[in-house]
């Protein structure tokens, strides 16, 4: 089984930013040990800052992969194309968030992409992306 | 490692209810599994369809469990006292959904009580309350 | 055919509340009268206070019943849980009210519970229920 | 007793007009059973697209009828000037309506002219017609 | 200088229709007062309770007439086809109201036609139509 | 009979303030015409760039005069104040404006005050001001 | 195949009416080019400033015809009457309109009979009517 | 005189429950305290956290109590059935809050039961419910 | 202790103004009851119709007293410069309505104010200004 | 004349992404078709998923072609920057969609990019890229 | 060049109020290190609780001064009249303030001046003044 | 120090693009006249069109430079993701705007980014930039 984590915007920065909300681990340390747990998956890791970018490696993937694991960070609220895009692409998606967004500004309380996704998992730290990964293995599974 | 499942309004009849929407397995049967699957858990379950059963429910195992995990139904949407209830008791409570609520009615799209959870699970059919498990046992551990 | 007429908070006060609004006559006699005048029908009758207690109510008769008359006063127009309860269960649901909701507080225009009944009937005094039983009577026959 | 029911903008093609919502009975078959089942009332039938007419007509028999029953189809959701007619008027309106507005487009779920009417009976099929007649000659006797 | 005064729906029922709100007098009356009191104007007078037919009038008298004075009814509220023909035909109009309608209910606060008017006269009674006709008069003169 | 004129804030630049939208007369000029125009009336003028001040002196004139005619500017939207003032005084209020407010920036479509004066004059000059006057005349008449 | 053009309130003006926003030609002269230039269709023209009579004409034709190029004008914007028609009626409808509505006042933005059509032009002048022959010609073909 | 003092969800945790915003007192104390100040009055005590129980609490105490002191807790923001309760009884009820609600969450600036109150008391800790109950006292007396 | 009594617009005329909802008392009579009362305390009175006015005097004060009791009248709901002055002062205001507001219009049911006092009384009459001093006295002692 | 067609994010799936709402051919073959069909225009295709590049190539054509035809996809609902763009450059644009929009989901009703557009082409599949091409051969030529 | 720097209410506390927003240095101190800083400018100072006396100010000064910086404090999201007088003189105005609106109340988000403002400049504590003073200076030379 | 100028899609055509509002220079040759006044600055300037690359920028300089001073153009309104990257970047962010955003269209009235800078300034033309630079150096100075 073939899982795609995707990162969005600014979480490249993962461990330096924000660290009251994000935490203080880089991501690429998390998951190197997220590979470790399930050496019977295979996992692969995207980021980028562009919404275009994200959208051409989801469809990239469409016909390789099993499903991805998807956190869209800042995009997640406004874009119509990242929904379409899950929409378009056949394999299943699991949105993920580390904080606890309905905790936070009203603005990230809306999330445009979660209707086309199986389900969201949000609020649970890098462990968001664990609980993700084993959501979509039963999904699939 | 104690942990109570509060299931809310109307999930007495998971199994019978709506099924092209909840599953067709009753809760008791799922819930036995959970337990078997996790040994080293202490599993408790509780339903009611009286919002005020569940809040007391609640703030009774404030000093005996470690952590809730909570369905809490039609009451999710408009229930300030269950808010008030989950930022009154000490213990950590984790906010779980079978369905995807954002792929349904828009009164379902906002949740009165996620602020004060830690996070959220929604959208992986029964499967959400094993992810809620888990993901309390990581927090509480 | 088994009919059961379900009156939520405050309908126990008919006849002695607000006059001006709901009438003089207190639910009993009226229940009477209908009893009388529709001998080929059982009907039946439940009042609570509450939310939860309706909810147990209809669940309970969702086998034994030919459906259900349901004024759900001040719980019509916030409760996800009677929506959903009223999804759940298959017997045919008829609102009823007794006063005409669109002309009083914005806040009783908008019922919760309606999307899910067969149908409304609402302004007709005491008289909306004996209408709400031979609309069922017709939908169910 | 007099009563007329007036039908509103394309109410003339029930039968053929999308039946999944209106069935598939034409209105003048269905209205010549409610006469016969109701000898002792004088039934009268009007129809027409033009809102001005519709008021045209209503103005007319304020003088000659006991009541009105009308379902102004597309009108309900938008004319103040139905709104006003009905006020005008002194005899009573009972509002009906064939399918569940509740459970349709947002855009139908709010009536104009309801805050004018006696009460409003919603959804169940032609049959709203015959409890709205019922309601009329309750409230009028 | 040739002026028609517009009425819209329900406005010939002045004198009987609600008169604590509108006044007992016939505008028919008033019409005759206002004719006599001003014999250097030529006064048109025109009902209709069909939006579609005040726009056929107001569209006839561009060429003929100096102004209208316009009292829209219900039609005020929701009529863009009146605010489009008010700015399609070149001459002044002057829009009148017998109640003040900011005193009224919510949903006549808003004019649809006003923009387009020289300017509104609310709340004079039947008076608002002299007063509309003066400033009719002033303007143009 | 007594009329008090009150303008409020910067319609005391009339004449210099954007002509455009306000006319080229200083108000001064237009006021003696006025009372030269109606020598039976008892013309007084007030202005006040402060909010507080007009109510001062509305709540001073309201037991020598018969009325007052009011242009509130730009406290017109936004003043409860003035509002609970024209309700507390006991003589009539009429409401004029210069413009036509209806045509201009959104937040100028709504009064305070209009609910509880007489009515509203609005868009025709400063000829709103004479028509503003006999309509009070005609009210208090 | 034969096409109807309809036209709503005001576009018999056009040609007079506000050319700035309509243009100088009259629809007729237009209409005929329209004729020359398609003689395989068989294309008839019909206006009306009155909602119900537009109702009664695109009822009319709906055995007839085998489509509807419509320009709603003023209606566009507020006709539940005119969406259900559409609806109603089986023959596909296309909706033109002259001026582009997205770049005019607010409430031109939104369509109430959109839905309803097979697609939407706006925005082209007179053309609009010829891409909306076209595209009903492409769609029933 | 009589009065019972209502509290309702999450109220029984009260010294408990974050001190940050209720305090540290349990109300027991804080109620013998005060039944020791006034010991004119008869003070009763009620707490549940079922909204359905409260109003069959209040519903009781009709016929034997002068008033209520009441803190709807949570459901202060969210029930009709509490609304519709204080309108139907007929002593009066006073509304308390512990905190300051204008400055806390914005789901609690709105009171669904204030309008049917006689008046409301919010942000002085504990002391509310004294002056909650010297203000039944001075309006009963 | 040394407390002001602010009253805002239009509260000069207690006892003239509206008695239906602000009772006939005129304030000063009521105010030497309250100084006679409470003689451990110096209580000073203070009412403006400016806003301006009002901010002027709690200023001033901010060092020579130990608290103020706030009627802002008609300000209470528009005011920015009353709430940013009273979060300037560091001396504690407490906030009284003599009617129920959230009885009374909708545009009254909302303070810009009560955020930075220490609580809000509303709703006794007259009594709410005792109750307010009570409050202020038990906050501060 | 030399026209540009942008394709906006996912439209590169043509032909396999949801085809019950946008067809099932790849745009390239019907690209080719239209070349066929209009041999005296040069028609240029581009396609990205990322809104900056789509911007740049815009910019990029301004003075090279005569015109575009655009499907901004998912941008179309949020993108102020492709706004600006069709604003800064001065070639015209025409706005097409393959469905129509206003029959979908609420998020996909209001265009960002359509008012300064020249006109919109909506719900005709493929074929409003013809329909566009031609209203913009129309609008330059 | 002569500038006036205009001050609203509660500005005479700076230095005193909320340090942790406003700082803690007086305006004045301030002032008279700008003045030393441009000996070329003109500059003056006013401040005052009172909106109307800003406006008289500020109309005052329209023929003597080249502009006037200003911080409306609380006025800035209310005051229509301040709007308008800003458009009725002639001089430039530039909006300042001492924090980043944006990062405050929701209510402080919206400027009600901004629009017939040149520009506004936000968040650099009382440096805003000066940058404000060299923005004039810019506009102006 | 070192301070960075971004700015983003379609201010690469300042000078050529709409120049009534952004007027007629280009924005390099104000950028070289900037770094002559200011020798003691090291500037440097970056634009793209592509939201994600100018996130990629500001985060690739975050260790570098001291500042950035940032135009987000179209982005400015919606991107959630340069609210997130200003806020997870250490350095001081100055928003500048060439227009007065609050005189343009509604969508541009509010800032997505401005609660993360440190403040703004709108409205100068290029003397924004300089405006934004010196109160970048105040600000860390």
């Amino acid at each position: 089984m073939k899982v795609l984590i995707v990162n969005g915007p600014n979480l490249n920065l993962l461990g330096t930013r924000e660290p009251q909300i994000y935490g203080n681990r880089a991501f690429e340390k998390y998951f190197n040990i997220l590979k470790d747990d399930y050496p019977d998956l295979e996992l692969e890791y995207f980021q980028s800052n562009v919404e275009g970018e994200m959208i051409n490696k989801m469809q990239e993937v469409r016909d390789t992969h099993d499903g991805i694991v998807l956190n869209a960070g800042g995009y997640t609220h406004t874009s119509v194309a990242l929904h379409d895009c899950i929409a378009a692409i056949d394999i299943p998606v699991v949105e993920v968030h580390i904080s606890n967004l309905s905790a936070r500004e009203e603005f990230r309380h809306k999330s445009m992409i979660a209707p086309k996704c199986v389900g969201t998992i949000s609020g649970f730290g890098l462990e968001s992306y664990r609980l993700g990964t084993l959501a979509l293995k039963s999904h699939v599974g």
